[in-house]
């Protein structure tokens, strides 16, 4: 139960419809796409860096937990109030704050959606580059505090990349800017790239400057199909050493095949054992060159056939099948993002394969092949089968690791991988991180017990 | 004076031959390009991480400054042990650990210097985009000390958007492995780019994880020559809204053209008051169709002439000239690295202009214009002139930051910049940079007193 004190003080910073204590109306911020529940005690949408600066004040004051929210889309639980207290919801600081074209630069608050970041840019001719497959009702708050990638970033890079700067409020009510409003600056310590991924456990941020690419002229497609995924593997660093290389390089491998072709058979060759769609772009004249290199570059003994599309929605057919095919056969299967180097996929492959067996668990692996980010899906229900899942999952992150890979490439700890963090992380690099979350939050007020072990 | 029983145990770790203490050979290591001079009382040169750590632990043990050094080629003092104690030099540390070309990663100890790295990677069809002009002859540990740029930061940005993960020494001797092997990854705090620009206050970096980049199969390039700064700066803002833009773009002020013009009268056109020296990278067919929409760019009712340049190294030659030329008639000029964003071009240069007036002090301004990031040489000895080069000094970073601008684009704050910084980074900001530190630093004897007021 929240102190009656407390109520009666933020209700003279914060007007009582944008603060929900109701526990009916606290419900809809209990969860994320994790599938966890976890009821704030109060909502509270702030409207300014101001009014979040009294509002962790407040909760600095009777010590109660704060845990920031964008718009709830993550899968790792980042966003769920685990230990009760307030959710800060920042969806209703929506405001695009200018949109500066002679510089390629946009300020905005933390609720703006990504869709309609690109929906402002692009009638100056740019986009914003982090393409989450939430963008059209995920946060740019929410993008930055998972350092969100998606399909693009195998060109263009994660949220890391396009940031300059932001505005900020630490867990003792501080506010702090960071980064600066030009492309290139080196004055104190990068502390925007140490907020972005840090997942609301340093500091809430207000307001984001980002940096805007320019759109491309045109975007074309291939698609090549394999007897097998070495030989699929071979092709994704052969694509990737091109000097002009994809703006996408999508992987689907016998099992995402499998499960297309067994409610559309049409839609993909038979023979086909791993599969790879590949968009380009930039002016005509070189997508038609780029298109001939990565043509070439697919070759090898394994490939069975490739070719250009001409209709980029015919290249994303297949792929946009598969997350509503995995729902309904697994309603609740465990969707990881594990990243190994490029070269490694086939020994993943290999190794989730036995995995798969050795635990009698199906899994359907697909993603982002050239950044070696790959979307590991165990069919399971975990309510049923949570230990043989949980041995399984820890199976496979001890495979990532032993290939030199990482457990996360853009969904983030949370609270769902917190307990594996110590296969990746050093004793020594948790403390030093530890210590970098005391200096911000030296109450432990800001989204506690998430990330760290 | 070292105290005995600090030399008598490095020696135990570290030999003779690896730990200079005779002042006659420490000097060499009082200098870098900041021209100030601040002699160790002992240089040491480790081979491992291990030594490093043997170094930090017994300078903390005898509370003794250690101040890590590349190639001493900064220009802000960043690498002078202003406060005595020990230079801790990594350049001998050169191994190119492993080059793997299927994952677009070399792994490389800091006194690798940045061209090694270049000269490593092209076999394999890679290059690793930081350029500083200083390339031949510093190291990537420096350059990540320093975040360093160049030309190409325009199209590849700078060294913080290439490093994958450092291994690196805190300054209490604790190893930390900061980053991932992968080109995605968001597992715990973003302590790589934490690391990269803190300029060896936080931690010595004893080995980088470099991501490369494809060679791009050709360059080419154009010059364009204006009739004032103002509609040289709105061709720059064109040419950065082309969705394929430059690989490099380069300033040159009307004192630089007069400078230049006053040893090579035919390299120039008499009528230029700013010119534009732009790169063009990628196949043939793309160059072909850069040149041409980028010379569109150009236009505007300002502008004399604009051509592709066939040579390349016609392209560079009057920008070459510069330096030397102004060694000659200001050695020990004053060179700036402000930045400001891309159209405050000419309202900065006219502010330049008019300073130069009330101070009598000349100026010559060139630089990465893409990015926004001028080089302002105030052609002074600050032996003579001290007092009103600091004073001009001082209203030009008021200036830089009254256009939203920020006072290193590469250079860092060292001990040159460090009174300034203020102007730039709020209390709350600073303090918690401070904040950060102590938790990497907490006896402060990791490079101290730098970049901190």
């Amino acid at each position: 139960m929240l102190p009656a004190a407390f109520i009666e003080t933020l209700l003279d910073h914060i007007p009582a419809d944008r603060a929900f204590t109701d526990p009916v109306d606290c419900y809809a911020y209990a969860y994320d796409n994790s599938r966890k529940i976890f009821p704030p005690e109060c909502v509270i949408f702030p409207l300014t860096t101001d009014e979040v600066v009294q509002v962790i004040r407040l909760c600095m004051r009777f010590n109660l937990p704060v845990t920031p929210r964008g718009r709830g889309t993550g899968t790792a639980g980042g966003s769920l109030p685990e230990q009760g207290g307030i959710a800060l919801s920042l969806e209703r600081m929506t405001q695009v704050r200018s949109v500066d074209a002679a510089n390629r630069v946009m300020i905005v608050e933390p609720g703006v959606l990504n869709e309609a970041v690109q929906a402002a840019a692009k009638p100056h001719g740019f986009f914003w580059p982090p393409d989450p497959s939430s963008a059209g009702y995920s946060s740019v708050g929410g993008n930055l505090a998972t350092s969100a990638g998606g399909p693009h970033a195998v060109k263009y890079g994660t949220t890391r990349d396009h940031v300059l700067g932001v505005t900020a409020v630490t867990g003792t009510g501080e506010i702090i800017q960071t980064g600066c409003y030009t492309t290139k600056g080196v004055v104190g310590y990068d502390l925007t790239r140490l907020l972005i991924g840090s997942e609301g456990t340093l500091a809430v941020i207000t307001e984001a400057t980002l940096k805007l690419t320019p759109l491309p002229a045109a975007k074309g497609g291939l698609t090549a199909h394999y007897r097998d995924p070495a030989s699929c593997a071979q092709a994704i660093v052969a694509i990737m050493q091109a000097s002009r290389g994809p703006s996408a390089l999508e992987f689907l491998d016998a099992g995402s095949l499998d499960l297309i072709r067994s409610k559309h058979p049409e839609m993909l060759p038979a023979d086909s054992s791993a599969m790879l769609m590949i968009e380009v772009d930039g002016s005509e004249h070189e997508i038609a060159e780029t298109v001939t290199n990565l043509l070439a570059a697919c070759q090898n003994p394994g490939l069975l056939h490739a070719a250009a599309t001409q209709n980029l929605d015919d290249l994303w057919q297949a792929r946009k099948q598969l997350s509503p095919l995995l729902r309904d056969i697994a309603p609740k299967k465990i969707n990881e993002d594990i990243v190994v180097p490029v070269d490694k996929i086939p020994v993943l492959l290999a190794g989730l394969s036995r995995l798969s067996q050795q635990y009698a668990l199906a899994n359907v692996n697909f993603g982002h092949a050239g950044n070696g980010n790959i979307h590991v899906n165990l069919l399971v229900d975990p309510d049923i089968d949570s230990e043989r899942a949980e041995k399984c999952l820890n199976d496979i992150f001890d495979l990532v690791i032993s290939l030199n890979g990482t457990l996360s490439g853009e969904h983030g700890i949370g609270s769902e991988k917190r307990a594996y963090i110590e296969k990746e992380i050093s004793t020594a690099t948790l403390a030093i991180m530890k210590g970098i979350k005391q200096v911000f939050d030296p109450n432990h007020i800001l989204n506690p017990g998430k990330l760290f072990p």
